[in-house]
């Protein structure tokens, strides 16, 4: 079975696996882990912020970044598909007492015309003022689809103009970096609040990342705690992250590359595929997914009519050749 | 001065607060209120369901409404500037726990094919499903646009053969009733749950109803008491609703026509004045709404740019025309 | 029958009917309903604080009230039979996000040993912070006890010693003023919020009243909103309060007599009754309120083995002997 | 220093990061986690239910299982110091929406009076209905203290006559296990939801679970997702979990017994303590904590009086010995 389901799946390399079996730990939860520490360090002069905040999910960095900037009552902004949207439960309204209201763009991108409709000044008492604008690049929903920088340097200033916040999901940012070549702290600049994620395509077995200034981080180790999130001894996952980062970014341009071929095989403009993800339309998915699975391919339903397709280090060329072949058969 | 700032500032009639001075009364919290009683028979009936809620006003209406039909975690689709998105303080996020993903109507209208596109499916565990579409008719924002009823029809055939509910925020269904003849009971076939309102272009001080099936009702009634909205002898109020449904809803024609003479003045088409609602654009809303003030004319601005006007029990024909000249001139 | 369920079934007089009739009104969600703002004024006054903010309920002034003092995910302390933690449907939780813990006392009252015990000083991020405590006065399940003013004190100064809010529920404050002749504003001195309540011994049909200092208030203005209590030309109930202000405080004297009167036929000390409610144990609470029925008394359960009978406006001296012979024989 | 804060902080072993290291993992969110799966099972079997849920805390596993027997807006009945109700931060009631209420045991004992005053039957729509109860055991900030097996068969025997379910915080219950040899299916066996912890006594660096009914843990593991705790390759830290389950259980009757010894250089009755944890009151714990600092131990406030010591597996019988000559002389 080639498992093209999601770059979730990656099981730790052994080279990672020392790595963590050799971490310097510590409790975290009172900030003493050195390697928890390192890597929020690390990751935050990467995106160039002051501070960030080690979580065990992307979800919780989500919750976590979206709920610093947005107050309960209040609400953010984003593209219909967001993974904020459509997949992390309804944890913005359910927990963090946030509402939403959505864009659509068929490539997951900043419309700034449409922002601008949706843009809600603060009008007094009686309406819901707009606290801050969600971003997600790489889009996952949309293919992996990169957000260009203009586009989002439009947005920091549309949003600077009216005093509200930028969130950047990104999830996948490292996926991005490396298709484009645009720095990290680039991407980092638009955002006040960024969450990466170790455990996609750069393979890490768990954790995410929550950057911004210094007295945000703050308050997200609080509400952290508040979530369920605060692990004593983590640093084990956090040398995993530190050991990705040293080996597992540049490698990304393979799983990418892999994408393309992936696409040709299923009919899709392989142009179109920016990063490690293939989306694409079959009149019925779930039905796709099984014939893919017979064929010895997993791949996933992301929508009633959307399968996706997702590379990550686990895949090999050699798979993606045989994955290739076998769904183009479909 | 000339208020046109909203239809919620109409004040009880002689006649109306005669009705109230002698209504019936008993403790509603125990269900012991006749006139209550008399009023949510009515209104249920009127709208062809089983049972009605009294509530102090139609935002709390709203947010059992919404809430009755959307768990925890899951999401309600509306257009971007519908109500219970835009100016219920973000209760259905804050209250309930509810996300809402958003599509975009100039007139506020049920775009099916957005709807089809926004529209998440239960695809298990990891994603957030629809749980209900929510359609505000008329629709305030939107200038008082009527919601056709074979849109509605559709979008209700849509949400059944998914599994989803419909929700109307019906606040003015009465002037969508009066603009087009279409039975209250038509357009209340289309929803799960319809919410109404007394207290706006009817002309009674407060109150507001949530319309349904007995059991979601009975349920509302719980939560209602958990909001706070468990009144007591409350019959004085529903009284003033029994009468406004008796005196003011034909009369609703006159508000009609009145807006259509200030769209005329305002430079806006009359004929896309649907009901007692005129919204225009202006560079500066709110040096706009000062101007008028300044010229006699109480307006609103319910976006940056965008001035509305509202006609009501409490403006008369003479009143309009000296409004039509006043703002002509701005 | 003979009601004597609650004070909160009292229907409204011919003259609050006609005070009602004739109120001056306006739209009160825009601060322009003249009667509302002589009520919350008034109240304000009397209370000895700077400001005061009608809702429709008593349930909601103390969610508001208490959520005013308190932040998400901190703690209020209060007696474990206290309105806020039995009789509001969890709705600290639920809405505002609150824990509480509690202390037992048979008369409800302020035990500063126990709070002593469960105060919660700041110990940094890991441990609940007590931000406030509060008590009920008088207090409905313990049987409409009075606080003693100095225990009141006692309390207030415990608080400022370590920084914490004091919130009163005084829903039937206006008995214990009449009962003790304290005066309400030094009742009012013990706390950042008091919570009083119209509909329940003052007889007017619905109203209650979130009073403290001007900042507060105007949060629960907006808060009040997105609760769903933010009413129109409510002045037609404001109109009831300031009548029962004028004309049904000092008349509770006779309340707090008859109430001894059933004491004394059901076996309860009447020296223990402090106001008018008297509660008692027998071993089946809902039977002994059948048999009750029967004999022409509707009294209550509040507890599976404990009722409660409530004396108020609508019961004159004449029902009280007629319903403390027929309870005397049960 | 000999680090007496809290049994959170030891760190692995290297026999168990060796079973880290080659953990067989898979993605957990997808359920494919061959070692979180088996450490699942054996939790489970250990506390004779019929299923498990890995999480990354102890919080999170408290907030998931009180959640599940508790609805919002109805409560939960705990000891006043409680972990769930000092300790995590107000989740219960800002991510749950449930309230609280509580007695006080100075051990933190099960008080089936006090439990049964409290105790709301369910009485209609008005009052909040206790959902169920929790208990502690060993109960932290009482000292350590074991519940009696016998008093919570009793406890467990109210609430099956009541309807209400009942939680148990068994963080620690492996040092009850340990210190009265009740076997940990007996503890199991009187809460409907079982939580424990392996990384504190047990030593694994990180990582809890949830255990029940399938249903329930079914339904957990779906809300895992929505609180940010639904991890990928999370079987490394399982691995450790499984480690200290066949290594660090037994041993932990050595942590009793230095303990002990603290407690006597305190002047705490070693009798008193019944497993790993001394607590004592000093009049200003935050200065004793400092003293003790100085002295070469690090202690812990767990209340403006009230000092914590714990032993654990990183401190020795050698450590012990230092640090009692050491606080003696405080």
């Amino acid at each position: 079975m080639i498992d093209l389901r999601s770059d979730t799946i990656t099981r730790p390399t052994e080279a990672m696996r020392a790595a963590m079996a050799r971490a310097d730990v510590g409790d975290d939860v009172y900030g003493e882990d050195p390697t928890v520490r390192a890597l929020e360090e690390r990751v935050a002069g990467l995106l160039g912020h002051e501070a960030a905040l080690f979580t065990p999910t992307g979800s919780m960095a989500n919750v976590l970044g979206v709920g610093l900037l947005v107050p309960p009552g209040q609400e953010v902004l984003c593209e219909s598909r967001a993974h904020i949207a459509r997949a992390e439960l309804g944890a913005h309204g359910a927990v963090s007492g946030i509402t939403m209201r959505t864009w659509s763009h068929p490539r997951g991108r900043v419309d700034l015309e449409a922002i601008q409709e949706l843009f809600a000044p603060d009008l007094g008492p009686f309406f819901v003022p707009t606290a801050a604008i969600s971003v997600e690049n790489t889009h996952n929903f949309a293919g992996g689809a990169v957000l260009p920088l203009d586009e989002l340097a439009d947005l920091r200033a549309f949003a600077d103009a009216r005093g509200a916040a930028v969130h950047l999901d990104g999830a996948r940012i490292w996926n991005a970096h490396v298709a484009t070549g645009v720095p990290l702290a680039e991407y980092g600049a638009v955002a006040d609040v960024v969450c990466v994620c170790l455990s996609k395509g750069l393979g890490a077995p768990v954790g995410s990342l929550v950057v911004g200034r210094e007295a945000l981080v703050a308050e997200a180790r609080v509400r952290r705690k508040r979530l369920g999130g605060g692990m004593r001894q983590v640093g084990i996952l956090a040398a995993a992250g530190l050991h990705a980062l040293d080996h597992h970014v540049e490698r990304l341009a393979d799983d990418h590359a892999h994408a393309r071929l992936l696409a040709e095989a299923c009919g899709v403009d392989p142009q179109t595929v920016d990063t490690n993800i293939v989306t694409f339309e079959r009149p019925d998915a779930a039905a796709f997914v099984t014939a893919a699975r017979e064929a010895g391919v997993l791949a996933g339903a992301v929508g009633a009519r959307t399968v996706r397709l997702v590379t990550h280090l686990d895949v090999t060329r050699a798979d993606v050749e045989v994955a290739a072949k076998a769904l183009a058969c479909l």
